[in-house]
């Protein structure tokens, strides 16, 4: 059995199952990983998350954690070595500001962006290279997002390293290009990670899932 | 001066602001406060919040701090006398979640059901009731979502205990009736509470505000 039971409930594919699996590595916490199938979610997904029905579920202890910016924060709080937060309050409102920030305004804009129609499109990509421009900013002179090392930010940040440029190839549409050097030196770096490399799915397994699901709202807007 | 240099830059009718007094109020913590005239705003608030240009900014010896629940952490994280979050991480992981509910999913569904034109409109106030019913599970046996006093999430609850009363007397509009007893037994203590109260604006003045301003969204749409 994994240590101090800790489980899992995740998707391959999804961007908040993987930031808690790659918290969890940070900290060199062993856990059972089970993989839902959202088309026919187990009882016991349905069980320990029903209000959202969503994944990641992490259970510790018998206790159930959900949503992913929380479960983080609850996986840093509980094993202590290898910080993710900042030890500072300040720096730790500023990586809430910006886990937020990610999550709440650049993510839904870009995929506004890749996906929608025609209408206004243009107005929301030029928000989304907007929402890109300040994240470089922020980024400038650090390595990560938490300065020499992998921290919050980086962990919420999955999405813009590696699932941008999976939605990018299947819609066949860049916006995060090398327009953004900082973003794209940061990425590659990301992506190399030892730690970080082993929670990213498959690309083209995944390119081809998303292509495919692009296709269907596509037929069936 | 206020206390080690806090500003706080609010509007009157803002929930979001009046949140952040309450936890200075419960904290002690004397702070300098700017009304923002919204319509015209300060190059203060501009210059403090160029992402969101929103209120509330908490200003602490010079470092900026924006969006409520990211401030309301900073304050408990920063004066430690009087706790809002609770001290067990676990215990912290569900305050997060629920403050996150109310903010994300409760108020915003409960808004379009008092605003929302007709379609669907009855969908909306049905999931608006589904999630008061989960809000009254929450507080069920308890004086507050704190438990014996006031905390984080009673703090974020301010939407519900007054914004919504509000709301539905000046949409003319009744969601949040005796129905939910629990919730309306707690919501009596919240408005009466000693510190709470203080940080409410006044009713009528109030009620004029959204009356107008639903008049005028109803008018232009």
């Amino acid at each position: 059995m994994a240590e101090e039971g800790v489980k899992l409930y995740g998707f391959w594919l999804s961007p908040f199952s993987r930031r808690v699996e790659l918290a969890l590595k940070i900290k060199g916490v062993e856990y059972e990983y089970i993989e839902e199938d959202l088309q026919n979610k187990s009882p016991e997904l349905l069980q320990y998350n029903p209000i959202h029905k969503k994944v990641p579920v992490l259970i510790h202890n018998g206790k159930v954690i959900v949503e992913s910016q929380v479960i983080l924060e609850y996986i840093d709080e509980t094993w202590k070595e290898n910080p993710i937060m900042p030890q500072d309050p300040y720096e730790r409102a500023i990586a809430r500001f910006w886990a937020k920030f990610i999550d709440e305004k650049f993510f839904p804009s870009f995929r506004k962006a890749i996906l929608g129609g025609e209408t206004e499109v243009e107005k929301v990509i030029e928000e989304t290279k907007e929402n890109l421009k300040i994240l470089e900013k922020v980024l400038e002179g650090k390595n990560f997002f938490g300065g020499e090392r992998i921290g919050f930010v980086d962990i919420v940040a999955n999405t813009i390293a590696y699932w941008v440029f999976l939605f990018q190839e299947a819609a066949e549409k860049e916006i995060l290009t090398e327009e953004f050097p900082i973003l794209c030196n940061w990425k590659d770096k990301y992506i190399n990670h030892n730690i970080i490399k082993e929670t990213l799915p498959p690309k083209d397994k995944s390119v081809s899932f998303f292509r495919a699901r692009f296709a269907q709202s596509k037929a069936s807007s």
